[in-house]
């Protein structure tokens, strides 16, 4: 299957080198794809580790292993496996990851607790665990590679590589962060899977990092939704080196706190529009802001009911201001809401205020806003403070090109 | 837009009159469209009525009104508009309904709330008063007609028009029961809406039938989805005329109880089968059966997890026995469930058993039921002994067609 870029793509951006964090690419050929597959990023000693991992029940053993080596905060290693999710696939599958940790923990000296792995790509066959240590080994004589070829090497049928960065002053230090995600590309007869990555020399207690990941994902990765599904595998891991020498940033109290998470937020931000940007068969970015909840959870409820309708990004994807459907799935949601101080709009005009059209609507520039490919739908419920933004694409014959025209 | 009929369609069936029970239509001219739109039935004094409603917030002012008047248990009219939903119209959309009560109770000498009105259409329009006067004036001059036409009346851009019937012994007394519903066809700028009406001459305690007809729609009407979309006018209303005769059925210790149940469970059944054989761009039926969850209302919320999946319903709209993809809307359901107890079939044969692909697994007859038009998909958690079907069908390039490639 060959699928075109995106429309949505963006650059991949400059990205600094992260002191204490070093990038290699090789072969394992997982499939028969003639490219690089196999992503090895070695981490100094010392390195703290934060994750956070999809909420479905039927996990990969990847996901299960990383919950718990998240808990003991460092990481010496990280490697990705694309094409070949290792999903369901029992006992082998698991001791194909533990294959892999001990490898890796064996050639840098390491626990095999110290070494992350992920998998994405087919699913119910357990990795080969000779190609994943051919692969290895190959990767371990590499030379490093730029953050562009990692984000190349851990896509799959992503359309273009993704990446992200940023920075903060930790007291007199600046600190870096690189991020690289893979998004909703398919690898038939697997589910979309995100995986996202950053790295960053700053100096930061694990546990602190957990906080700041987990709280910075209910903002972004959490709020970003291409079709409602939800993969076995994903995963997103923060690793912190201390290569810069910043003081180490342990509570909201440590110097320089604030200015991390920000950019840390940034990061996830950004990386989390990215994998709409190349969600499947994506023509245009949408993005749902919700004002007047009953509470921001609530309202981010909301506006995932919104950003989840098949109606809704459909009508996006036709370029009719149909806020009918939008009231729909604001109904739909089970959240607090009176039809009657709902309102709706498009770009900044609103299309209906308190549960009705707006008397003289003018459509002109909402159709002119439609017609562009960044979109913006405005709810406001009108009945309290809460407020969230979620982003989606539209839902296109593209979507179905790439999951129903081809056989796995 | 011309949108053909279903491939899944059915023939209207051979119904019987229903005593008590008088259809005619006639032309409001919601719209444009040179076809009757407005659906009266008289129903004979006594009538009893039970229904059940949208749970969308959101609702329409004859959803609001509708349910009110069902507690009171009485019926001598049903009003159907086709064209014009009246949701989100605020108080001018409830003053048009009102009129239509009052008309109507005036020419048949009942109470305002023995009208049942529904409407569905437009959405923002308050349904034009003048139009719903003279259409009704219209009707009731109008000569009985057929279900069939009735059914036809009620749809909007339907397909196909939908009916089913089913009998009962009651004692030594035959009762008929005879439903139409409308579908998930689109009136845009309107979402999906389904309205159903299920008319028996049996003689049933209002309060029972309310009990039965909400036992029914649980296994019926809530286990069908199309696109997870639900309208803000969603309505199944129940009449019994009594004009059967029958001793009344007043509580499960009534004689015959238990087989009107069972015919009201097999109209509705049915009914909710055909809402879903005219899903937009619907080009296979398919039954998700669940078992082995933990109890039968997790069993059903995990089968609607699956027949909600975009990536299931196009695996399937490309023939493919994909069922990794299950595995994915099995596990984000959020109910029980254990990955290597977790066996998936389709048609009958497991394509995986205890969390691991079937060795020797031969997908030749997997295939072939695939490329019919009526698929099963079988899903067993292992767990426990909680079991339910429900019903949906394929996401089709006809989907977008109707929902994003036409501007309302």
């Amino acid at each position: 299957m060959n699928i075109e870029r995106s429309p949505l793509a963006v650059a991949f951006p400059e990205t600094p080198a992260i002191g204490g964090a070093t990038p290699t690419v090789a072969r394992a050929g997982y499939k028969d794809w003639g490219r690089c597959d196999l992503t090895l990023v070695e981490l100094a000693p010392g390195t703290a580790v934060a994750g956070v991992f999809t909420r479905n029940v039927c996990c990969s053993s990847e996901v299960e292993l990383g919950r718990e080596q998240v808990r003991l905060g460092k990481a010496r290693a990280l490697v990705v496996n694309a094409g070949n999710s290792n999903a369901f696939t029992g006992y082998r599958g698991r001791e194909a990851v533990e294959a892999i940790m001990a490898q890796v923990a064996e050639h840098f000296g390491c626990e095999p607790s110290d070494v992350f792995v992920c998998s994405t790509g087919v699913i119910g066959v357990p990795l080969p665990q000779e190609k994943a240590r051919e692969g290895l080994s190959a990767a371990f004589v590499s030379s490093p590679c730029s953050w562009e070829e990692a984000a190349l090497t851990i896509g799959t049928t992503d359309t273009f590589p993704k990446g992200a960065t940023s920075s903060a002053m930790i007291g007199g230090t600046k600190v870096n962060l690189v991020g690289i995600v893979k998004g909703s590309g398919m690898i038939a007869p697997d589910m979309a899977t995100m995986l996202g990555y950053i790295f960053t020399d700053a100096a930061v207690d694990a546990d602190f990092l957990q906080s700041l990941l987990g709280a910075a994902s209910e903002n972004t990765f959490n709020c970003i939704t291409v079709d409602s599904d939800t993969s076995t595998s994903d995963t997103v891991l923060a690793f912190a080196t201390g290569a810069a020498g910043n003081d180490p940033i342990v509570s909201v109290e440590s110097a320089g706190a604030d200015a991390f998470a920000a950019a840390l937020h940034d990061v996830c931000r950004q990386l989390a529009h990215l994998v709409v940007r190349d969600g499947e068969g994506a023509r245009k970015f949408i993005e749902v802001a919700v004002s007047g909840a009953v509470s921001d959870a609530s309202a981010r409820r909301i506006g995932l009911a919104v950003a989840n309708s098949p109606l809704v990004k459909t009508a996006i994807a036709g370029e009719d201001a149909n806020w009918g459907r939008v009231v729909m799935a604001v109904g739909k949601a089970g959240e607090p809401a009176d039809r009657d101080k709902l309102s709706i709009g498009f770009g900044g005009t609103w299309a209906a205020r308190d549960g009705q059209p707006l008397p003289g609507y003018d459509e002109a520039p909402v159709a002119a806003h439609l017609r562009g490919s960044e979109i913006s739908i405005e709810v406001d419920l009108g009945i309290g403070d809460g407020r969230a933004t979620v982003w989606t694409c539209d839902l296109t014959h593209g979507y179905i090109e790439i999951n129903a025209d081809y056989r796995s």
